[in-house]
C-alpha cells in the first residue's frame, strides 16, 4: 500500500520572529492556509489516506502535534529524541511502516515546503508511487527551474526512462547548491531540475540500501524497534545518542545507482526565506500583507503582523514582520541573513529567540 | 518680575505612533530626558522660579498636566477650552500674569522644542529678558542656520541695536518657510536666523499691542477674566467659542515695528519630524536607538521601541518606531509624510490614531 512520511524535524531560524526555538517553520501559517505541516498532510490525503500518513518530528515539538488537528492516528506520529538530519528520520519511519506493511511504497516529503499547483503535485506523486513500485528504484521529484537559483540543489536528467509511467528520466547526477554562473548554465542547458526534496521508494528497496550504505543507522534503528512498545522511547533515546547525523540525499541517494527523476511543474517553493515567501505569494513588484497593515507608496514589500497595526510608508523591497513581542525589518535581499541575527538574539534576549 | 509661559497646546501627528490624539508631542519623551514639557520647564527654572512658570494647554490634556510632576503651582496651569493657535494662548497668560504682576516681563516658548546647549539658552534668555525690560520692545530669539532648511521660518537681521545688552539686532523682516533656493540664499547671506518661536516682552507692551492689532482677541480674553474665579471656566468657554484662531507671529510680531532679534547658537531644533529627532540626537550617518533594539549592518537609522524587541538588519536611512500596539516603518526622507497616513489610521483604526 502507499504511505507518506512527512519530515517535520526542522528547526528554522530564517523566519524569525515568527519561527522561534519553540515554534519551527513547519508549525507556522506562512501562506494563510494554516500551519504548513497541516497543509502538507492535506495535500497528500486524496492520494494517501490518513491511516497511512506518518509524521517524524522532534519530541520537543509534541505540543504542536495534535493528532486530532492534524487528522491522523496518534501512533502515526513518530517522535525523535533529537534531530539527526533526514536519513535516520526516514529510516525510523520506513522500518515502522515495513513491520506493518512489508509491501509498502513510501513517499517522503519535507513538512515545510509550498506547492502552488496542488493538482499537478497529486498527479505526479501518483505517477511516482507507481514508478517506484514497478521498478523498485528510488524516484525523486524534480522541479523545472524558473530562474538561476543559488539556493537549491539541482538534479541533472540523463536518458528518458522507458516503461508504463511516462515522463521519467535516469538521474545523471545530484549537485549541491551552485554558484550563480553555474546556476545560469544549468538553466540554459534545459537538463537540470531543482531537487524538491520529495522522493519515493519501496520499503524493501529502502531496507536493502540502508543496510548497505548506512549500516550504523540501520543497526541502531533495528535495536530500538526490537522488543515492541514497552521501553521503546528509552531504547530510541539510547539509539539516537550515538546516531550519525546525515541526510538521505548524501547518505543514500547520491550513492545509489539507477535513481529516477520525475520533473513536475507544480509551483513548488521551499519557502526558505521571507523573500521566497514573498515571491511565492505576490506578483512581481507587488506588496503582500497579512493582518492589520497600512501601506502608503510601497513597492515589492512584505508586511505581516499577528496583532497591532503596522504602518509602512514609502518603502521598497522591504520585509516587516511583527510577531508577538518582536519586530523584524530588513531588505528582501537580506532575508538569508535573518538566521545570522538570531544568534545575537539568543544571547541577548533568549526568551525572544 | 520675570515670568515664562510654556505653550503646550499642540496636537502633533508627525510623531505617530508615539504621538496619538490623546497624547501630543509635548508629552512624549523623545530625547530620553523625560516628557518634553518637563524638559522645557526644567530648562527655564534656573532663570525663572517655579512660581512664575506658566503653562497654557488644552483642557483635553489635563490628565498629562500633574502640577506635582511638572513642579509648578496648580493655578499656573491655564487650560484653554479649544486650541486657537498661539495669539489667544499668549494673550490669556499675559492677562492673568499682568493682573498679579503689572510690571512683568514675559518669555513665551513652545513646549516641544529641543535645546542642545542649555547653558547658551539660559545666557541668551537672561539677556533677552533684560533687553525686553529695558526697551519695552518685543525680542525674539534667532538661531543661526546650519543648513538651508525649508522647514523653518527665517528672520532677517537689520542694524545692530545699541545699548546695555550686546548682540541684538533690529528685525528687518520675518519670512515664511522658504523654498530650497531661497533658503540657500538666506544661508549664504549670513543675515538670516531661524525663528525659534521663543519671544520676550513686557506685559504692558503686550497689552498695548494686543488691543491695537488683535482687538477681538483682547476683548474676549478680558470678558472671560472679568468677574474672578467663579464661573471662569464657563466664561472662558464662551469667549473661545468665537475666538479667532491666529498665531502670535502673524497677529502681532509681523505687524509690530521695532522688534529685536537676539541670535543664539544653542543647538536648537523644533523636532518637527522623526528625521529631525534623528539629526538632533545622532552623529551624521550614525544610528540612534531607544529600547530593546538589535541592529546589524544599519546606517543612519532611528529605531525606537517602548516594549518588545525590534531587530533591524541591513537598513539605511530608515525610521522604525514601535509604540504600544503600533509600528511605523518609513525612510527618513518621508518623515514629513507621517502626518498624512495618520488620516487613514484615524478612519480605519481610530483607537490607534
Amino acid at each position: 500500500m502507499e504511505h507518506a512520511v512527512v519530515l517535520a524535524g526542522g528547526s528554522g531560524t530564517r523566519f524569525w520572529p515568527e519561527s522561534r526555538t519553540s515554534r519551527s517553520k513547519q508549525f507556522l501559517d506562512l501562506t494563510g492556509g494554516g500551519p504548513m505541516i497541516r497543509e502538507t498532510l492535506d495535500r497528500l490525503r486524496p492520494v494517501v489516506p490518513s491511516e497511512r500518513l506518518w509524521i517524524v518530528a522532534g519530541r520537543k515539538d509534541a505540543p504542536h502535534l495534535s493528532p486530532g488537528a492534524l487528522g491522523l492516528p496518534k501512533r502515526n506520529i513518530l517522535l525523535e529524541p533529537d534531530g539527526r538530519n533526514t536519513a535516520p528520520a526516514v529510516a525510523l519511519a520506513a522500518a515502522v511502516i515495513a513491520r506493518r506493511d512489508p509491501d509498502a511504497v513510501i513517499l517522503a516529503t519535507p513538512a515545510d515546503h509550498a506547492i502552488g499547483d496542488v493538482r499537478a503535485f497529486r498527479t505526479v506523486i501518483r505517477k511516482g508511487l507507481r514508478l517506484a513500485r514497478d521498478t523498485g528504484r528510488f524516484v525523486t521529484l524534480g522541479v523545472p527551474p524558473t530562474h538561476p537559483s543559488t539556493g537549491y540543489g539541482y538534479i541533472e536528467r540523463g536518458k528518458p526512462f522507458p516503461g508504463r509511467v511516462k515522463g521519467a528520466f535516469a538521474v545523471a547526477r545530484f549537485t549541491e547548491k551552485p554558484d550563480l554562473a553555474t546556476a545560469r548554465r544549468f538553466l540554459r542547458s534545459g537538463r537540470f531540475d531543482w531537487n524538491s526534496g520529495v522522493f519515493l521508494f519501496r520499503a524493501d528497496t529502502f531496507a536493502d540500501r540502508l543496510s548497505r550504505f548506512l549500516p550504523e543507522v540501520d543497526r541502531r534503528i533495528r535495536d530500538a524497534l526490537r522488543g515492541g512498545e514497552k521501553g521503546f522511547d528509552r531504547r530510541l533515546s539510547e539509539a539516537y545518542r550515538r546516531m550519525p547525523s546525515i541526510s538521505i540525499d548524501y547518505g543514500i541517494l547520491e550513492k545509489e545507482q539507477g535513481t529516477l527523476v520525475l520533473p513536475a511543474d507544480m509551483g513548488w517553493s521551499d519557502l526558505g526565506t521571507w523573500r521566497s515567501l514573498h515571491e511565492f505569494l505576490g506578483e512581481k513588484g507587488g506588496n503582500v500583507t497579512f493582518g492589520d497593515v497600512i501601506l502608503a507608496d510601497c513597492r515589492n514589500t512584505l508586511v505581516r503582523t499577528d496583532g497591532g497595526l503596522v504602518a509602512v510608508l514609502g518603502m521598497e523591497d522591504t520585509v516587516v514582520v511583527r510577531c508577538g513581542d518582536a519586530v523584524l525589518v530588513c531588505p528582501r535581499s537580506r532575508s538569508e541573513d535573518v538566521k545570522g541575527i538570531v544568534g545575537e538574539i539568543r544571547r541577548r534576549y533568549p526568551a525572544l529567540a
